[in-house]
């Protein structure tokens, strides 16, 4: 199997989904954008060439129609974290997805998705610890 | 001087802003949060003790009420690009606050501001470099 185009499974086109779909199908992956609003689909970048399906990921059927048994990863990236939660479970026990990252909001449920075998993303966290970077101040880290 | 009690000032006290604020000041700094809605201190953690100023960054008045003039560190955290922009330079340029850093939404503005000696923290580029590393697709980085 050809490792640059396994597909990639973006669920959720805000700011963080639309630059992750751009940027890997910018590099040759296939990408299946989805999102409930069709209108999210603007953010995407002019390099995406992928598929956009407008509709809910936690309907099986919608995964389904974005072919998620056969996707090597699957990035739930929506601002709500009980709905990414619940589509990383979706696409791990029922399209049995091997690689699934939820984007988390609330720092504190980042241990339990880890126990749970989900990668995280959490962009508030990271952005903290950038800026405790960036301005000297990184002593003491907290995690 | 006691490094640890530096003055620190964060802007916009949001999920960023808070988390930082909360941080800084559990870790014994001196920490001042500023935003335009009173309401949005409620996102503090409990471990928060510096001041609260109610006010918009933007106007000189309130950053001298914040006592700029002896901040270690600015963190502009809004959500608006334009607004922490203004705010870092105003800090710098009239309270020569050493350290500043804006939040960005659009990570091709990060260059600009790099060079114009202002640190960055893009939680958008942070959230979807640290995906493409958690989900094995980090080939090619975009930097």
């Amino acid at each position: 199997m050809d490792k640059s185009r396994t597909r990639i499974i973006v669920v959720g086109c805000g700011r963080v989904g639309s630059l992750a779909a751009t940027l890997l199908s910018g590099r040759g992956h296939d990408v299946v954008v989805v999102d409930r609003h069709e209108s999210a689909f603007r953010n995407l970048g002019p390099e995406f060439s992928g598929f956009r399906i407008a509709g809910d990921a936690s309907e099986p059927s919608v995964l389904k129609a974005a072919e998620a048994d056969r996707a090597h990863t699957l990035f739930a990236a929506t601002d709500q974290d009980t709905l990414n939660l619940f589509v990383v479970q979706l696409a791990r026990e029922e399209f049995h997805v091997g690689n699934v990252v939820a984007r988390v909001f609330l720092p504190e449920w980042e241990g339990t998705y880890r126990e749970m075998g989900i990668g995280t993303v959490s962009p508030v966290r990271l952005a903290v610890e950038t800026f405790l970077g960036a301005a000297g101040i990184a002593e003491g880290r907290s995690r």
